[in-house]
């Protein structure tokens, strides 16, 4: 078996046998195989496509290229949870503890932002003392002790992943079905994982640009999983804005603490107790008999009463987190105004392209455009103004924010702001609002 | 401009611009661009094509990516020929002292032998003292002490195709209409040729397989030499058994001095007199005004009374040859035979796969599976039935060769023996024999 044929099936849409996929990833994690001929496959796999057991058995390769994780410890069905990537998502911070309220526990991996969707490691790490580096072998400790446990990703988890991921970004195979559902799958499994919910992001701010990508891609990750029999549900949602508020590291983890106290954005909410109610269903949680709306409104319950708040203390204390007399978190910097931007006219805002904003917040210094780059916590974004609502010329449509303690370049500000007044899209006329959950597959 | 844009335009089918295009290969020639983008890039355009605008633009980028020749010394149009490649193909030897005595002064600079096809040099390379390293400075003298210089290809020439023809080799993107077709027409510029002749081989040994893949890669080329500038003909030859008689390098340089003497096989004198007539046709000889068939005829003739022979023995000795009294060049070493195969049963010869041919004589010794290998000159295979031969069972099919001075491994002499016998194809009827030039196009 050699790469150089293996290609070239690929390259003449002819399938590939499990071996060879199998010796692609294990020649990928050794280290064996060029990138020159990786990078070859990946552009053919991009042009010729997958079947679905081509999927399955790479994603499979790919979670069994390190280290798997056992989570039996757990006791339980262990039940995950994955965005393909917003802006403005911080869905983790508030899922997790709301369905520790339902006895589940979770074990979450969650990796650092990249580009201009932020990352869930970078907002819990803005707590002042949290641990999010824990070691694998501390995770049964810390699930047992506090219910669940948030974690940066180990760098023995699904390595093929990694490197085809490192290449797929610099060789323009990132849009693909199949290198996409395989990549997401493969982490998941190798986590542990045996039912996942996905949140499939669509709109200009995410990979998938429509409802109908949006369905390929969540069916695809459903076909990978009875295949690989584990249970998948994806809840579609819109990023034609951002969700909820604020965009940005603190600025997000204050917007979480607020939902967590029956406040905040309907969209945010919405999308969250979603996301949580298909979980609690597939979990092996008592309430698992409940039909998905009762459990929904369940969760708004949580919300609103304070028992997911109570469960987020002890996610927070449990992991070294330093939280104020106040109950407030303590963070590592607080977001100061710089630049607050108005309405140009009179209308209503028809859309706010998020990807626009996770620009503008980049270039506030709340991300990275590298991997080695510097995060100022307190950078970012509040959006006043969402889909359908009713401005007049002057108003007050966001407020750009940057860290007490960090300078900002006035370059890099004015491109900022740029961004942000570019991504409002206003008309004359009161847009319908589209609902922020489009679809359910399972 | 960066390669992550321009790798990505392609994958969606869009047009490159000569911009991006000449960024691409200033890159690749200066090493700049990682093997990984490069690679795939090629795939994708392997994939999704290109258009004549951009080939051309490929074309002339790899062109100017190191010396071109500037050859004016020369006081007339410069014609060449190109072959896309055969097994048996020994044509060059014997075309370049054939329109030499129209006066036609040829700079022929040709490749050394890889895989199932000979190279021209490994050819003159198997007569004793025969100088094929000729420094690009000497040309000029070559050319007016003999009327036409034969050199193997110097590094400097066209780098960023010999850098695209390494990678598209292990990555399975040889295979591509626009890369070959720029590939070739490179060089041919770099070359310094206003006219060029292409020898497009056809059928299983070649690398277009059907008629209308080679008449495709012949409007290719076609069209990259009207945008620029130069005058192109492609002949389309049979590849659907070995041309003329012989493989291997004395062997075909024996099977040369036979065809200079009035001998030989009508297919390899067919296409011989076919390639050269076009190029005398394209030339400013003065025999130009006369039909195409009516300069073959005469092509005929000096091939017969000699006359070719004697620009033959000008651009041997020219160059440094030996020559026996005879007549005959005096050769590295000399044939040996190991082994005769015969017909299996009565019938009729329908096809010899050139490909098997030409890998079972690699086998004996004749060529390189690597750039490094040594060569045995004097190894090769004899063919002594055709297409549409009657045989009788137990009739000599061909004889395998060693050189005299070479020992042979007996594992390779029984995979050449299994290769060859398997690459005649017998019928009990008989079969209709096709002509060796299928198509003309210009």
């Amino acid at each position: 078996m050699n790469m150089r044929d293996i290609i070239a099936k690929k390259r003449y849409s002819e399938e590939l046998t499990d071996e060879e996929i199998a010796f692609f990833i294990d020649g990928v994690t050794k280290g064996e195989i060029p990138d020159y001929q990786t990078s070859a496959l990946l552009m053919a796999i991009v042009l010729n496509g997958m079947n679905d057991r081509e999927m399955t058995t790479l994603t499979l390769e790919m979670a069994n290229s390190g280290k798997t994780n056992d989570l039996s410890y757990i006791g339980s069905k262990a039940v995950d949870k994955h965005s393909t990537g917003g802006v403005g998502d911080k869905c983790t911070p508030i899922i997790l503890p709301l369905v520790a309220s339902f006895g589940i526990k979770t074990v979450k991996l969650s990796g650092r932002g990249l580009g201009f969707t932020g990352g869930t490691v970078d907002k819990f790490e803005s707590i002042e003392g949290f641990n999010i580096n824990v070691d694998s072998a501390d995770f049964e400790k810390y699930v047992k002790e506090n219910g669940m446990v948030i974690s940066g990703q180990t760098p023995d988890l699904a390595p093929a992943d990694k490197i085809l991921y490192s290449l797929r970004d610099v060789t323009s195979t990132v849009d693909s079905i199949p290198l996409i559902a395989s990549s997401i799958m493969s982490k998941k499994i190798a986590g542990g994982a045996d039912a996942i919910v996905l949140d499939v992001t669509c709109g200009e701010g995410a990979f998938m640009k429509d409802l109908s990508q949006a369905r390929e891609l969540s069916n695809a990750m459903i076909k990978i999983g009875k295949l690989a029999g584990r249970e998948v549900v994806c809840v579609i949602t819109s990023m034609d804005e951002p969700l909820g508020r604020n965009v940005g590291n603190v600025l997000e983890m204050m917007e979480v603490f607020e939902v967590l106290q029956g406040k905040g954005e309907e969209d945010l909410i919405e999308v969250v107790t979603t996301l949580a109610a298909h979980m609690v269903k597939v979990s092996d949680a008592k309430e698992n008999s409940m039909s998905v709306d009762e459990i929904k409104k369940l969760c708004r319950e949580r919300l609103n009463d304070g028992t997911a708040l109570e469960y987020y203390d002890k996610l927070l204390i449990g992991q070294g987190g330093l939280i104020h007399s106040t109950g407030s978190p303590i963070y590592k910097d607080y977001p100061t105004e710089v630049m607050r931007l108005t309405a140009p006219s009179d209308g209503y805002i028809s859309a706010i392209k998020a990807d626009m904003i996770g620009n503008a917040s980049v270039e506030l210094g709340a991300g990275r455009l590298k991997k080695t780059d510097a995060i100022d916590y307190g950078a970012g974004i509040c959006i006043y103004k969402k889909i359908g609502d009713k401005v007049s010329k002057g108003d007050a449509i966001c407020t750009l924010y940057k860290g007490k303690g960090s300078n900002i370049d006035e370059d890099r500000l004015e491109k900022a702001a740029e961004l942000a007044f570019d991504a409002f899209v206003f008309t004359e006329d009161k847009p319908e609002v589209p609902s922020v959950v489009l679809d359910v597959c399972c």
